[in-house]
């Protein structure tokens, strides 16, 4: 079998610490916002010349947690509850015979600090860490497709709303007096999503954790609504 | 540096024989039909159960005539007429850090025969024998953003007029009624993009060839017109 060489380019610097709670597609949280960080011999600002002219970008990554992993001929996408088989290839999910992932982002900045070459990008879906091996600009002529159909996912996945308690909000102030930060947009859309595995979904009263930069938030879902409890930080690194 | 290993799934099978001639950007030439054909262990049909609901496909491939090649940090993009130099990751250049490529197609048919699994495409920009590494569904709600901003290859290149001589028409009549194939749109197509590489665009009277499938299309620009002088067929193969 022909076997090919791929280097790692760059690194994202992202709010999602974990896979727990990543949205299934970029685009749907655009809250999310992280970095591509370019890696050398390629942290030079003039591979990227021209670039800003584009509004997104395609990342080719990585799913480095999935590396060593067999993959499977079907496999159950989340967006079908769990309950259907698809091809491997009729999906996107991670376990692929190459763990080869596809992400178009918004590009919002291009910047260079001490040398190191950053590309900050909003609607990723992308883990902290992950390697990414190339970078292109999304073409509007070839690849916004606007009469494309979409199989058995033809629809983003509605935001359901998402209720805070007290103690959540005012932890929500402090930190992001402390850290310049709003973290309730980004909770309200990752949560809001039901992150939750298919199987989880009929469990009442569980509560469940999302790592968000350095902030662990646990929260309960009651009655098909999600209540954010409290929020653990500074959490991890 | 980290180094990931892909392995190729799969293998085109397409009209284009050579580099010259091909689209710089799938869905030019929706003439362009090809197959992929799925390569052992991944020839089963199971692995795309569920893919036929979907009107495109991404195909991440490799450039495999540019393996070995060196990647530079800017290069010419033939859409600025090569007098502009852009940073390799603001195009969609075939010598990347990584070869590796990306294209939306789209899917006409799955289909097996003879224990091969083939995937039947139309507006395809890929050379013969290209490797392919991943298939991935185009998902219409994240994939198509309508509103981006191209940056400088904001619009589709406008295809020019070809004229062609008797002689070639009646030779595309016996192509035809030999081969089952019209060959014409697919000719007016590739050569009415102007695949000369810029440095070229000032020559007149000098003869081209693009091959398609087995034949071999020879013509000259005039004035800033394309005329289609003869076909050599079969050729190659």
């Amino acid at each position: 079998m022909t076997q090919f060489q791929f280097q790692q380019i760059g690194v994202v610097h992202s709010c999602y610490k974990q896979k727990f709670g990543i949205p299934r597609q970029p685009g749907l949280v655009k809250q999310a916002s992280a970095s591509i960080e370019l890696l050398p011999p390629f942290n030079r600002l003039d591979t990227l010349d021209g670039l800003e002219g584009f509004s997104h970008i395609w990342v080719h990554f990585i799913f480095h947690q999935c590396i060593n992993d067999n993959w499977k001929a079907k496999i159950r996408p989340p967006r079908l509850g769990g309950k259907k088989k698809m091809g491997i290839f009729a999906t996107r999910a991670t376990h692929r015979p190459n763990p080869l992932g596809l992400s178009v982002v918004e590009l919002l900045s291009i910047r260079q600090e001490d040398g190191r070459v950053f590309i900050d990008i909003a609607g990723a879906d992308l883990l902290d860490q992950t390697p990414v091996v190339d970078i292109k600009p999304y073409l509007p002529y070839a690849d916004a497709i606007t009469d494309a159909q979409g199989g058995f996912a033809p629809e983003r996945t509605e935001l359901k709303p998402v209720f805070f308690s007290e103690l959540a909000l005012s932890q929500l102030n402090d930190y992001k007096e402390t850290y310049q930060r709003d973290l309730k947009p980004l909770i309200e859309q990752v949560i809001g999503q039901d992150p939750r595995p298919s199987h989880m979904t009929q469990q009442q009263g569980r509560t469940h954790a999302n790592t968000l930069w350095n902030a662990d938030v646990k929260w309960v879902a009651e009655n098909g609504q999600f209540h954010v409890l409290y929020i653990d930080y500074p959490f991890g690194d």
